[in-house]
């Protein structure tokens, strides 16, 4: 498939050379074309992986996933032709973290509200599904780094797209989903970052997973 | 040991109960001296139970259980001479949950704060712990309930009563405990809820318990 990884950093570096592993034809975008990131990430991932700006690697992809920091999530979007999403499945990995009154950040958008809600609300014609946002990029690739086999969440509002994401989730090794129903899901899914945070904190081991025990 | 249960709801009557089992001394306390569910508690729990007001269960205890809904647990503490709490240990596993716009529930109290740390705030000689408010009542006094080995987790200020509840909690049946720090954490622990909702709505099984992976 076409899929398009919006944001250079390591998020974006470790789910686009994880798919690139799995045969799909990758674009990384960036503000600028020209990003010495994604120069060096196409460098090292060979003839099936590309960059360009946000709006070229929209318009190139079947399925875009967000990897920006989530504080920019939204600024980010607001600069890309809202067109080129429609009917296009947008995972939504990023979360709303707020560094700017020290550690462990608290959320910016919360309880009431989620990024994964504004994120549809202002691409109304895509199909956000939010997922992989509770976990560090290596376990989102490689869940088995957790030293067992966690649970992973996903919600959406179209089962059609949260089809397409589930099979992306099994093939970077989830075999444990659930699916949380529409996409205000995502309020509960990002605020399961504070207890991530507090578990890294308490364990000094980033390479956590949830099991849900049932 | 001698332990007073705030709240005659389900929670209470079931730690309350757990708690006889194990030998300890248990006061049941409630707005009334004479309240009929309390009544009913000890008829079924032998010698070892009796209850009373909220003030007189205070009283009579070295520990405390906060197992009234989370949203009157400040207003049922403001009730009682905050002297009584002096040096005793008190286990908040209340959530303040927020029924007024439907289903599910969102936080009264979210993400910059908590009520376990207002619950500190209101009685500043006790030590206060915020542990068991991520799993029902029945996993809570028996964790194997979930078909697994479940995480609990605890946080609170003073490392004395963290040991004391530590031991309550292995007793219970908890095997992964961890410390996630000082009373703070209750904020990650109080948004655990959401997710809990969530998978309940889900997957139709309240039998839901937390395991991390690492």
């Amino acid at each position: 498939m076409k899929i398009a990884i919006l944001g250079t950093g390591m998020v974006g570096n470790t789910i686009g050379s994880k798919l690139i592993r799995l045969d799909h034809h990758v674009m990384m975008g960036s503000r600028t074309a020209e990003n010495e990131k994604a120069k060096a990430w196409v460098e090292l991932n060979g003839t099936n992986a590309s960059h360009g700006t946000f709006g070229d690697a929209v318009k190139f992809a079947d399925i875009i996933f967000l990897c920006t920091k989530g504080e920019v999530t939204l600024d980010v979007l607001q600069k890309i032709d809202v067109n080129a999403f429609k009917n296009k499945t947008v995972i939504d990995v990023s979360n709303p973290l707020d560094f700017s009154r020290g550690m462990p950040p608290s959320l910016i958008i919360s309880n009431t509200n989620s990024l994964g809600e504004e994120v549809q609300k202002l691409l109304p014609d895509a199909y956000v599904v939010k997922s992989l946002n509770i976990v560090n990029c290596e376990v989102m690739v490689n869940p088995t780094k957790t030293n067992g086999d966690p649970t992973m969440f996903l919600c959406g509002n179209n089962s059609d797209a949260k089809i397409l994401v589930k099979k992306l989730l099994q093939d970077f090794g989830w075999n444990d989903i659930i699916d949380l129903g529409d996409i205000t899901g995502a309020r509960a899914m990002e605020m399961m970052l504070p207890i991530w945070l507090r578990i890294y904190m308490a364990t000094q081991n980033g390479y956590i997973g949830f099991k849900i025990l049932r």
